[in-house]
């Protein structure tokens, strides 16, 4: 790890070894920040964009290295906008779990369950509804394809 | 309204007459957006900043606007850092019911309830709760001394 690196921090150790994981996973390398498809798919393209350096607020970086960052996001958004057509992305840097820097993009359909909600209201009770443990584990079979799609978009527009 | 407003959108609306809003509301007017308090204070502190413009995805504006946009979202942060020290802050434009961006900004403390999930989990039986809506009360009544706060932090970096 360098200077960048929180020794602690999971999403520091992730993007220091990121070309360990696993094919299911790596989306995009930018100059700023890794992109992972998320580790589930209840909303399928869902994207994870991490900081590679440890930023735990938007204003503890220079105007220039924060308008990098988010050019970055942006990016993966449209590239998701791109393959899977949603009405909406919802973009989400909570923090509060590992603040760490990491830009939830969930697309967000016309027939998603609870569409006009926040992601984290319907997958609150997912444990004990089987419907939706269905509706996960079936979105879960199309990771693969989905990275694939999503790095074709990417190439085109790098 | 001007050419790049939406007729039906109410974020659009709001922007356009945000200076005859009560005084209970208005935070900061930045060059490309206008920061209000939250419509609650359940987590004192809440602002959204809301785009003078109606854009509705991170990539549909040049690298130039939306770091434009990022710096005062970023400006807006840590006004609100400065004032309620929180642990946290969470980052939202999630657009599902407005698309027109607005992020919502929430300082999260060490001694919020359900500190480690997203705020939309917490609020969401809040209308049965008559714990939960006792708390939204009474952070309530702050309103008028955080404006006052949140302005004067930004006045001195302005």
């Amino acid at each position: 790890m360098d200077d960048s690196c929180m020794p602690s921090c999971p999403l520091c150790d992730k993007v220091f070894h990121y070309q360990a994981l696993s094919a299911g996973e790596l989306v995009w390398e930018f100059g700023h920040s890794i992109a992972f498809l998320g580790p589930w798919q209840y909303y399928p393209g869902y994207c994870i964009v991490v900081a590679r350096k440890h930023i735990t607020e938007l204003f503890e970086i220079s105007s220039a290295e924060r308008s990098a960052l988010m050019d970055e996001v942006a990016e993966m958004a449209e590239a998701i906008h791109q393959i899977v057509k949603p009405r909406k992305i919802n973009y989400e840097w909570l923090g509060n779990q590992v603040p760490h820097m990491h830009w939830h993009l969930f697309p967000r359909q016309e027939n998603d369950p609870n569409k006009l909600k926040a992601v984290w209201v319907e997958l609150e009770d997912i444990e004990s509804n089987p419907e939706k443990k269905a509706r996960m584990e079936f979105c879960e079979r199309g990771r693969d394809k989905l990275i694939q799609r999503l790095r074709g978009c990417l190439n085109k527009s790098n």
